[in-house]
């Protein structure tokens, strides 16, 4: 019943979005100011980053959520509005320049930065773009998709469809995300509309349980932002009866969140900074579910495993060690690691020691560009995946002057 | 009174050490097999790995020391002889190899292997090797700081002179340690002899509670190996009383032992794999010390700071968002950031938020090979400093092939 689609914010009922160049980045031929609208207010549900360093979008869209709905969200990328004096008010003022153009009450807006930490954010471009960025809105999530990017090298945005109770209902979303990425309860930019009409409260709790298994599972470099934010607005236009309990509606409704929130874990972790391959580490056998996540991560997170991976080179030893400092309760010599791509599977290490494999095969399955890192605690019946990258010469050329 | 000498682990009184290549590595330039031995039977303690996956000479090690006893130590590189099958067999044999040929028990013989895991260790090597090892032993602990190296590109030792009632000590130590560097409540490879009078117990005491503030605030890549050991040997031959209780004595001890630590902690940061910068953090104004201990670990591990001080780029904001996530309870509002180094000190973040500085001043401070990143919380009278490096192009060239 759940099925892909074309688009990303603009999939769903009654959201129009839009995507400028302002005059933040300095580069002219990077959008970097997206807007997208609700033509009816929505239900509006978030987690933000448990950095304490938190950028001061993020205090703002809290307090304006509090009541459960927003109509617009803002978001700019070049400047990340975080550790500046005056950043509240800043974050503020890009709430009523939204209101204002359409009308709308300032509270009602979600406002996200990106970028540098600790350079004052000027509203000036913002101000003299806000007339252009209206101009710009449509029914094409792209431009709004391009314009949160940083470092990212492509945009990323999904979309599918699904039925509740009949009525077929659309949820879609873009993200931002290439480096300074390890949320933790959290995560890094991410909008999403749904016209599925949910209320707030479950919203959030949708939200909120969902990103546990997929946000939080991904690591691009082991930085938690101070910008993390995941923000869903659910306007209801599909037509559905409100969800308002748990239930099968709910669990459907969780079950379509989640086709998006993997879909762009996966585009997250594939286009880490410098990244050439995305990882994903599925463990299977572990004794609780705390215990698959911790060695999923763990693993995922290893720079001597992300950098083997680059070298194609099966050097397994590294899942092992990765395991063993998880702090994850295991017992090591039950441990099973296999390799697997599209190209084939390579069984490297069974009961927590190497067995012999073809170094042709493993060099062939490791040069996929998606590469899973099969491991089996052989202890129990529970399960995690994480999703990562390899570490690369570019993600040092990227972040060794990011600044200049 | 501490006077840091010349020499490594043959400075102290009655300690020989040789180092030779036997085979295990492929080149044949690289020294391979380290032996060190005492006159007398000495005092041992060591600290290991936390890793769950221990390498097997760990574990003998630990059996061999319990009654608190050792006179020599043999250590290979090449092969960290981890997730063996027959690990604990070759390990012990190792032992025996040593026992026979120096005419003592093979329960006195502290066994260590660094190098790939999950490759078994082949004994021929090395029992082939055993005459030329001995013949080599020697006054000069240099060939033996050289055979115990995997990716390190210099040979690390030190040693010092100290008074215990009158008596002049000697303490010296050797240590490798390059990449899978992230001690967690142990360490890297490391020996350290001693000639002062020690019991077990006051031995194990000292080097348990230095390596809290030495070892363990470490990382090159965040990855804790499954092979770390630091230990010491004592043997006595200074001719001092015995220190067998808490008191001036011992805290002389533990004076002259951290500054071995410390100065082999520096080393072991200044040849991170790839290294072009040693990066030290250091923390003020803490409430307490597991505060002040957190935030500079944390600041020291990050991935995106390395990469900034690779490139010389005063990015603070990397620094304020690692302080936000380490986990420690801080008040960012008060946070002081100023980085340092012999060309100079520059200001970049007061109270939380960015400074005005000079970035010409900020690339000649950070262009230096010794940087110090200094943090003062202003929330209290705590300090602690970690150690750690740049992440750099040739960290990714490293272990992007490193078995083959």
């Amino acid at each position: 019943m759940i099925q892909y689609i074309e688009g990303g914010v603009c999939a769903a009922k009654g959201f129009r979005a839009a995507g400028i160049h302002c005059g933040i980045r300095k580069n002219r031929t990077k959008r970097d100011l997206a807007l997208i609208v609700s033509e009816q207010k929505a239900a509006a549900a978030a987690v933000y980053t448990t950095n304490l360093v938190k950028g001061a979008p993020l205090l703002v869209t809290k307090k304006n959520i509090e009541d459960g709905y927003a109509t617009a969200v803002i978001c700019n990328s070049g400047n990340a509005n975080t550790c500046n004096a005056d950043g509240i008010e800043i974050a503020e003022k890009m709430c009523a320049l939204v209101a204002d153009k359409l009308a709308i009450d300032a509270k009602d807006v979600v406002v996200a930065s990106t970028g540098v930490i600790g350079q004052r954010l000027s509203l000036d471009p913002i101000a003299a773009g806000m007339d252009a960025l209206v101009a710009d809105l449509g029914n094409d999530g792209a431009h709004a998709a391009e314009a949160i990017m940083t470092t990212d090298t492509v945009k990323k945005e999904v979309a599918l469809s699904f039925e509740i109770g009949g009525v077929t209902c659309k949820i879609g979303g873009i993200a931002k995300g290439s480096g300074m990425i390890h949320p933790n309860m959290a995560t890094m930019l991410v909008f999403i509309t749904t016209d599925c009409a949910i209320a707030p409260a479950m919203l959030q709790k949708a939200l909120s349980s969902d990103i546990k298994n997929t946000f939080n599972m991904v690591s691009v470099d082991g930085d938690t932002s101070t910008n993390d934010m995941v923000s869903v607005l659910a306007n209801g236009m599909a037509g559905n009866k409100e969800i308002t309990c748990e239930g099968e509606e709910f669990d459907t409704f969780m079950k379509a969140l989640n086709g998006v929130t993997v879909a762009l874990c996966k585009m997250i972790a594939a286009d880490g900074e410098g990244a050439t391959k995305m990882l994903e580490c599925a463990v299977d056998g572990a004794k609780d579910l705390e215990t698959a996540k911790t060695v999923a991560k763990s693993v995922i997170c290893s720079s001597l495993l992300k950098a083997a991976m680059f070298g194609a080179d099966a050097n397994w030893g590294r899942v092992l060690c990765a395991i063993g400092y998880s702090g994850a309760d295991v017992d090591v010599t039950k441990i099973d690691v296999d390799f697997v791509s599209s190209a084939g599977v390579v069984s490297v290490c069974r009961n927590g020691a190497g067995i012999e494999f073809s170094e042709e095969l493993a060099k062939t399955v490791l040069s996929e560009k998606e590469i899973e890192i099969k491991v089996n605690l052989n202890d129990g019946a529970c399960s995690s995946k994480a999703w990562g990258c390899d570490l690369t010469y570019d993600y040092v050329k990227i972040n060794g002057d990011y600044r200049t």
